[in-house]
């Protein structure tokens, strides 16, 4: 198979309540946008969560970085790439470009993922699964470049309690789990209006931990990296993390 | 112009993250959905937003209602169809019907807009802009039925407060105001998970009153009409009415 069979590529269109007050896109639906890309990516090679589901197995996104050079504006046609960069025994890391109708680009992102067993909650080999089938998507960093590096090692020392929530019905997705995209949504909901009026967001990364469900108890603690970045992680009331992230504005 | 002409139809997919925990696309979402194909079959027809702003003019949601036998599953492909059904000096009249790919309906919805100069925040007379062009795209009930009630008279008398909350980032739309889709997700964040376990929306109802902004805290009275039937009334801090709705469950 050559490279281009390999690569996926859909378009989307900015969506007026898709903008945030600046007109831009917000982060959290692009987020969405990619996921999508990604599970329509997957069910085109058999690998999608309904064929999954079969054999009771699914993808859960472990980690997500985000690095925009400038996020689209409202009305603007959105065309997102996406594709398998590497398969690990345990996970597969999926690339993804943003770009305008022209082949440039707004942005780039990174991701993570795992299966796992619906029933054990383990993870499954990937290389075993299959025969290894999945190996046959994977294009190479030499053959399509994702230009921006790797997730970040996230390290909260002494992080500071924020802003604790409450969550509700709109924030789970239909495994009952609070979903990938309201923690995005919640974490940028932590910065004031300034910051948004003065800065866009660089680069955005979230690592998945554990999950949490409907009525949980968010704690979000925060901690300044240096002038534009900041750390966020979000602990359920038990203490233990649910996900954590970095937000670097510019 | 025959009445097809008049009638547009926009097709969605529903997406896994648009989908609440038992699988049905949430409510907010087709409101999103619905926002689009209206503001897609105005701009066709000369009276989009994009237009309408070189003029300084711009359309205001004042009243939606939607009344669903069943809400759309996951995957599973959603015909929008809309028109305009009546238009009266400072309102128009706009139907839907969101349908099954064989034509079926899935539900029907009610909405009534209005025209304000952006400068003045003054209603616009409709029936003399443009020579009263808009008067060319309506759909007489006889041309094409929306077999729904109209929108209620809602006189909450003593509302208790349920929820405050504050308003972040995520909450405003592009103008700085607290978008109409964000106030149907809090709404039905007020009831809690057995609710949507038991029962599902028949119907759902909202008249916008006045705007509030980024930062504004909101409260939410609700006084039970009867067991199936909740009514709603967001207030901001200084006690002006934001919205009122009312929420039918079956």
């Amino acid at each position: 198979m050559n490279v281009s069979s390999k690569i996926d590529s859909y378009e989307v269109k900015v969506e007026p309540f898709h903008v945030d007050f600046r007109g831009r896109m917000f982060l959290g639906i692009l987020g969405n946008h990619m996921l999508n890309a990604a599970g329509r990516h997957s069910h085109r090679r058999g690998w999608g969560i309904t064929e999954l589901n079969e054999a009771h197995h699914t993808w859960v996104l472990s980690r997500l970085s985000i690095e925009m050079n400038e996020m689209p504006q409202q009305y603007e046609t959105v065309r997102i790439d996406t594709w398998v960069e590497g398969v690990m025994r345990l996970f597969t890391h999926r690339n993804f470009a943003i770009l305008r109708p022209d082949g440039t680009p707004y942005g780039y992102a990174r991701s993570v993922w795992a299966m796992i067993d619906m029933e054990t909650r383990k993870p499954c080999d990937l290389l075993q699964l299959y025969n290894g089938d999945i190996l046959n998507y994977v294009v190479s960093e030499e053959e399509n470049v994702c230009p921006i590096e790797g997730h970040s090692r996230l390290r909260l020392k002494e992080p500071q309690l924020c802003r604790s929530i409450d969550t509700y019905y709109s924030d789970v997705d239909i495994n009952g789990h609070i979903n990938s995209i309201k923690y995005i949504e919640h974490i940028l909901d932590l910065f004031p209006r300034q910051r948004f009026e003065q800065q866009s967001i660089r680069r955005f990364e979230i690592a998945y931990k554990t999950e949490a469900y409907l009525g949980d108890r968010l704690d979000f603690y925060i901690q300044q990296e240096d002038e534009d970045t900041v750390d966020v992680e979000v602990r359920k009331s038990d203490g233990e993390v649910a996900c954590q992230a970095r937000v670097q504005f510019r």
